[in-house]
């Protein structure tokens, strides 16, 4: 049996991957034998059985061991997430299940997370349309907004409008802010210079996750020069990748392109998750397969600008389809 | 010296609440003798200075007990949080401090917290001002909207305009889905009977929780009664919120007020977290002191319908003072 989301006062993306439901305060459990099930507190019964794709129990006052015991069988095993499960959770399912063993099942639900089923592809796909959709309109209207976080709240409002989502809270950096990957938008006047754009929504509990850089002013032909660059690295990163490639690899190629500069990673799967697997990073160790769905993302970066150019894409027959479908070409507002 | 987020992929209260940063991607460290600091990945560390209450350096590639390790001084003593520490990252911190004890800090955490100071006592003063108005012109214009899910993006979007973020995703809860105390607000029209509001702000970092429940439609005496009943168990469960006084003794004045049809805690801490200390649950062992801020929010709930009202409160000088103000008066829409 494999326990998930114990904490019962939290979210765990991996209960909603394989419920459907993103229960604050269910524990979900997949019997090695026999169908998973979601065990909630009364005041929570009613309403999970209406959305659940498991079926829904209500947790006992007694205990865990007794409530689902009998599920686990003759099997003595039970599969923890290391990743999620804190010490103070795996106390107590220690105590409860005192005679088990406990097997760390998290780089199997990474890796079968980071391959999309059918059903998750057209998700995800539909929140890229609905993304491409509002970032154009966005760049369209962008002489009109006064500040970042204007932007900001324009991409959030018209997502709500949408019916979805955000994904994360949108990143619009404007001059030297866009020398910070992870700028929080600010209140003042946008600045001139590259101007970076990274939003995405979720739909149906699906990421999108798109960066565009625009540029605010009057564009010299160096700073033309080296967006072209970042782009031709983005679009060169996006051909190499390949079902049976090496993640790391791929990263490499765009660090030995832009140097010093490019100061994260190249890119990381979406799905439940804006990060998940695959990590397109120096580390990792995580070879490209088909159904895999990530983003691509160089950028370089400095105290005075930064650019970066995203897309998502995902792997079918060996080969590498865009799903945001944004113009890369630069614009100058 | 106590670790906190050491995850570096995940943002963690504790460290907001000590550093005034929702670091992502930071490692917060409480050496035992000299400053508290932020240690960040490269490409967060300009950003992470101009915002960072406490000093911030670079995290560097070699393992953190060399990084680290004079800060310990003579104490082999490293402190967790085990409420939040994944047992991956509890694993990485043993290997890196292979000399050390470790000692849980979760508990002394959550104190800490759920006493407020003058600085986040204002805070959540003035979350609660903004979640007023918004809630009040929100019921004004209640008979204007179709959905409950209309009633919650008027709700979050006034919640941006006003600069603030969303404590929680509203609850919007009509006619029978009010008997759901976790309803997620649907797209079909408004049903007739008592509609409950569960709405909250997050005002520089800090939460406010309020319900209200009106009534759509014609409301029976019967009706009337079992809402002025609630109120009534609300009322006087706030003025015995006193310090010195068990949290779980308000719970039982409420439960055996309103029987088993009050099917959730009576209450719970806010702060940096939307639940946190003290909690107004049977099982709590809290005692009530000043400078706690709190919710108190009986309710009854059936399959047909649902009534809560809740009120943010505070202790001073012992006693209870009410932070929301919007009136309980049965509004009849």
């Amino acid at each position: 049996m494999l326990l998930i989301n114990t904490s019962l006062s939290k979210r765990d993306p991996n209960s909603f991957y394989l419920s459907g439901v993103d229960a604050e305060h269910g524990l979900l459990a997949v019997p090695a034998y026999g169908k998973p099930f979601l065990a909630v507190p009364g005041f929570e019964y009613e309403r999970m059985r209406l959305v659940s794709r498991v079926g829904v129990v209500k947790l006992k006052k007694r205990s865990w061991k007794k409530q689902f015991g009998k599920k686990l069988g003759k099997s003595k095993v039970i599969g923890i997430n290391k990743d999620m499960l804190s010490l103070r959770e795996f106390s107590r399912i220690k105590k409860e299940f005192d005679k088990s063993r406990f097997k760390d099942f998290a780089k199997d639900l990474k890796m079968i997370r980071s391959v999309k089923t059918k059903e998750e592809l057209q998700k995800i796909k539909k929140a890229c349309r609905i993304t491409d959709v509002i970032l154009q309109r966005c760049i369209r209207k962008l002489k009109g907004f006064r500040s970042e976080k204007d932007v900001a709240l324009y991409l959030e409002t018209e997502t709500r409008k949408h019916g979805c989502g955000l994904a994360f809270p949108p990143i619009v950096a404007s001059g030297m802010h866009a020398g910070f990957p992870h700028h929080d938008p600010t209140s003042g006047k946008l600045l001139n210079g590259f101007c970076i754009i990274d939003f995405g929504v979720k739909y149906q509990g699906y990421c999108s996750d798109i960066t565009r850089t625009v540029f605010l002013g009057r564009c010299s032909n160096r700073q033309m020069a080296l967006y072209e660059k970042v782009l031709r690295v983005q679009t060169k990163a996006i051909t190499l990748c390949k079902a049976g490639v090496r993640a790391s690899d791929i990263f490499s190629f765009a660090e030995k392109e832009l140097g010093k500069e490019f100061t994260h990673g190249l890119g990381h799967g979406i799905g439940v998750e804006i990060h998940e697997g695959p990590n397109l990073g120096p580390l990792s160790k995580e070879v490209l397969k088909d159904g895999m769905v990530f983003t691509v993302e160089p950028g370089v970066y400095s105290k005075k600008y930064g650019i970066r150019i995203e897309d998502d894409v995902y792997l079918v027959n060996g080969k590498c389809k865009v799903l945001t479908k944004t113009s890369k070409k630069l614009i100058i507002v």
